[in-house]
């Protein structure tokens, strides 16, 4: 499989979260989910189990990075150079509800990473994965954050591209896919399917997005989603949130996020995780709709809803474990509030997509949490890539005369 | 002036870089250059000087950041809690020019700010002040990143704050202006200084872009830049680059980037400074053509460019002085370079702004340089902000008879 040799990953195998856990090599990464317990009408995914025992490196206090996490993540290719993640919690305290702002309210601002959010570090491994494999040509069927970070990883890597995506994609990442220099293929719903088949016959190509039914996805991304729980731990020194509030799509960060401050509390370093908060667009909700039933996963219809970074209509059974392990709280948000929540965050200087302004808008339903500390709430991407009707802001036309009239009302200045 | 007193800042007074070097309190800023040295035709910016002898913190080795520059920057306001800087290296060897990668190339990705441009640094600055002086209002002539962050750290900071800018604005800053709470004023150029002047007279209101006709700027807007360079040194662990390349307009960056190195030095941390590299467009290159005259400054007719980060039409002092003291190379690239530049950084996963394009386009013109070590390429800004016209991005459309087409073409594969 070509893994590195001086390589200080403790990976040790693939494992699957369905019935009696089997367990594959490591590699070839297993792209359809569980080949033992899945079934028919529910596909479960893998993800990567570690030899914890031998952990000697990991560290989540003050001034730790990535070097002191190498240990607990998939081995990264030698190609993979891209810094990704490092960013920032960016307090918002002042602007949140009244009974937060005593814990601290702390946005976690992925919209920092390479390609503006925070898929580039699921991607980092999904490409890192695909180059041990000796892929030659990346397939990933996205037209949001996904497609454009799995667009720039891979032309950085000298893979090819091929992105599967909707002709209605915004122009933004209709530009970044190109730009990066990957391969768009424009495709109504109907289509994607029988072109995704057709991409994975081909010798060489590498699908880095989801194959099944019930969303699985890639064994090894959710991986790098542990690094946002390392990351939150060594900002705050050691201090665990009380809860981190995440846009949930396909749960994949959910679940990287539940395993990362899992880890830390298996290892000794702190001694309970935060409860995991998903907020879902109000229209769809796959997630929430699969708790409230005691169900392992749901499809729910394909309404509309601007929050596009969360639209999907169906979960995957990662984040029911997520949510179950974490005495998760699964919430859903409406379009109007998730507006009104990315005007607030804004004025913040935080202009994020809309799914993740719906975190923020959320925190007005969360009931009372279990532990002290503060809550972290996940910006996942900035709000440019966004087509521009879905924020719907109002412009102004101003000139000298309206200026005038603005500074006569605003400051009473009559010059 | 409300200085905090628990301040570590050792920041004594405003210095002009005028002829004679005269000195003033550290606060009011002088917002209009120099009083003493500046002529009708000849504006001189001022700087921040520091005890550089009570300097007992600073280092620029691998793991330092801000909390240990403290004392080399102006006092921070405690209400700008916004975390800015902190950006990458990014690894650009395997496509710059051949003579140049047994250096290493490196890209300081500077789109990983809080609004995604090197301009929060300036504004965390200009916007402290203007919280030390009292301000209520700032006011900020911009079409590009400054009045887009200056918005964000204003609003984030509870000011008002006025954008004067054009009608045809591109629709991302249009939004980005609105959306962060400012109030955006679209003027033609001719209304610029009258509404500027309107504003200035209101109580309360503080300028943070520049009111000279040749440009000086606001004096603790360029600390912010210093690190940049503080940055360099600790990622390359004190290795100090044998250049350094930076997209130019005004030049407060350039400036910035030649005295944080400067600092340094002075304080016996690295013997040596880069050399910097100025890149203008083509087009126009104030900077250029005053340094091939002899001059301080020159003014250069408004012809069309796509570099809009970097079109401007007078330069100011402070590059002057920059490229005198940094053995500086002042080098012009073109919209089609910087175009063509634009297509191979994307590929290396860095989706940036043209004028920052042009930077890594100007490596092929750069003459030998005097010391071993790295160079670096200032990547300013994030691309998303552009008009996608200036990108030029050609619009593939595929569907399944297309992809087939594309697999045969480039694999051989005709299923």
């Amino acid at each position: 499989m070509n893994l590195v040799a001086d390589t200080l990953s403790l990976a040790t195998e693939q494992r699957s979260l369905g019935p009696t856990n089997p367990v594959f090599p490591l590699l070839p990464a297993l792209l359809s989910g569980c080949p033992v317990s899945s079934k028919e009408d529910m596909q479960y995914p893998l993800e990567v189990a570690y030899d914890y025992a031998a952990v000697t490196r990991a560290s989540f206090r003050k001034g730790s990075g990535w070097n002191d996490w190498q240990e607990l993540l998939p081995p990264l290719h030698p190609k993979m150079t891209m810094p990704v993640g490092g960013t920032p919690l960016v307090d918002v305290s002042g602007v949140a509800p009244r009974r937060f702002r005593g814990r601290g309210v702390l946005v976690k601002d992925e919209s920092r990473n390479p390609t503006w959010s925070h898929k580039d570090r699921l991607n980092l491994f999904t490409v890192s994965a695909a180059l041990h494999e000796g892929a030659s040509t990346i397939i990933v069927a996205s037209s949001g954050n996904h497609g454009v970070s799995a667009a720039a990883m891979a032309s950085r890597e000298g893979l090819n591209c091929v992105v599967l995506t909707m002709p209605e994609i915004s122009p933004a990442f209709r530009d970044m896919i190109l730009g990066y220099g990957a391969f768009p293929v424009f495709l109504p719903a109907e289509d994607r399917w029988p072109a995704m088949r057709l991409l994975q016959q081909i010798p060489g190509t590498y699908p880095v997005s989801n194959l099944t039914t019930v969303h699985t996805g890639h064994p090894w991304g959710p991986e790098g989603y542990k690094t946002i729980a390392y990351e939150i731990l060594a900002d705050l020194d050691g201090l665990v949130p009380a809860a981190v509030v995440v846009p949930t799509g396909y749960g994949e960060m959910l679940y990287g996020i539940y395993k990362g401050f899992n880890e830390a509390r298996l290892l000794g370093h702190i001694d309970r995780i935060p409860q995991l908060v998903s907020v879902e667009p109000a229209a769809r909700g796959p997630l929430y709709h699969a708790i409230k039933a005691g169900l392992s996963a749901t499809t729910v219809h394909a309404n509309p809803t601007i929050q596009s970074g969360t639209a999907t209509t169906v979960n995957g059974y990662r984040s029911v474990v997520a949510m179950r392990e974490s005495k998760g709280i699964p919430l859903l948000v409406d379009d109007e509030a998730a507006r009104a929540a990315h005007a607030v965050m804004a004025r913040q200087g935080l202009w994020q997509e809309v799914s993740s302004s719906a975190a923020f808008a959320a925190l007005e339903d969360i009931p009372d949490l279990e532990s002290d500390g503060p809550v972290v709430v996940m910006g996942c991407s900035t709000g440019l890539k966004e087509t521009p009707s879905s924020m719907q802001v109002s412009v102004a036309k101003a000139d000298l005369v309206s200026l005038r009239a603005y500074l006569k009302n605003e400051y009473g200045f009559d010059p």
